[in-house]
């Protein structure tokens, strides 16, 4: 997608171990219009799957796939990373251990919402090394769910993520695939 | 709004604790469609007033906050609750009480997203001590940014926040305000 990689040039700024910031419109403020836009792109990629439901983890996953969900008219499902009250009991649960934050943490999500009838879309702002990602695919695995699809805004090709999921055949699609970065320039998979 | 009191007495659960659990539609699976017409429904009522940021507070709240600014046009912000290698160092950072929960934050928004020349509206999804809202009312008070409404989906109004909020003049529209509730009936103000 064109405008997410002039957008990324733009306005992400690379830090330290290989962290791209695009708080300016995808982490913490949120230009909608362009997620909006970024919602029709991944309907238009996976709008012959049948999708019943939209997957996705907290935080910074639920605004696009919101936006991907208007399109799809189906509601979305978020992980949860926190133990709450307003959890149910009855849950699936997987383990993130997360190397770059160098810490482990759970997501679950409620076995209501997530059943062997569902043709799931999975929608995250990142891809990097995809254990978020593979916690993710046990939950769905779990609930008997089919993955249809995982959309994603920002890929890092890089890292491991996206040949891990594309060698185990899912249909994985990234609006903007970065083959490298450094200080003075992004390199985008053509 | 009509609908939502209706889907709340239909799809609420309450628990031990004054929880009211509506994770069937806005808490942990987002019925999107009807996050849209809660965003078309809060844009009414502020519409007039020049908004040119929505604030809102990871995590609930961003899928809400998301759909009214579809509408108003302008970006979103969400304060964040957990420090992270993407976000600025330079901050304003405030701590919230949480009663309820036992503990307390801090919640944190990069001084890049909001200054002196915004005019805010703070949208979440539920009201009830407040502390939450207190907290960002307090970032935005050191910006410099203007409050001039404050739009909830779900206002608990045997809790203080609603009271409070008004007693202190902010414009403050919840589309449910719930004044009683107990296992067999939500009663909700006119």
């Amino acid at each position: 997608m064109d405008k997410l990689k002039k957008m990324i040039t733009e306005l992400g700024e690379i830090k330290e171990g290989n962290v791209l910031k695009v708080d300016s419109f995808l982490n913490h403020q949120l230009d909608v219009s362009f997620l909006y836009e970024m919602g029709e792109e991944l309907y238009s990629l996976f709008k012959n799957k049948e999708i019943t439901k939209i997957l996705t983890i907290e935080v910074s996953g639920i605004a696009i796939a919101s936006m991907a969900a208007l399109y799809f008219k189906v509601p979305v499902v978020f992980a949860k990373k926190t133990e709450s009250l307003n959890l149910d009991s009855d849950i699936y649960k997987s383990k993130v251990i997360s190397y770059t934050k160098n810490k482990e943490y759970n997501i679950m999500i409620s076995k209501r919402y997530l059943n062997e009838n569902d043709r799931l879309l999975i929608i995250d702002d990142f891809l990097a090394e995809g254990n978020a990602m593979r916690s993710l695919l046990a939950l769905a695995q779990e609930s008997g769910a089919s993955v249809e699809g995982i959309g994603i805004a920002i890929e890092k090709g890089f890292q491991n993520g996206g040949a891990f999921l594309r060698s185990n055949g899912y249909n994985l699609k990234s609006l903007a695939i970065i083959d490298a970065m450094n200080d003075d320039k992004i390199i985008f998979r053509e």
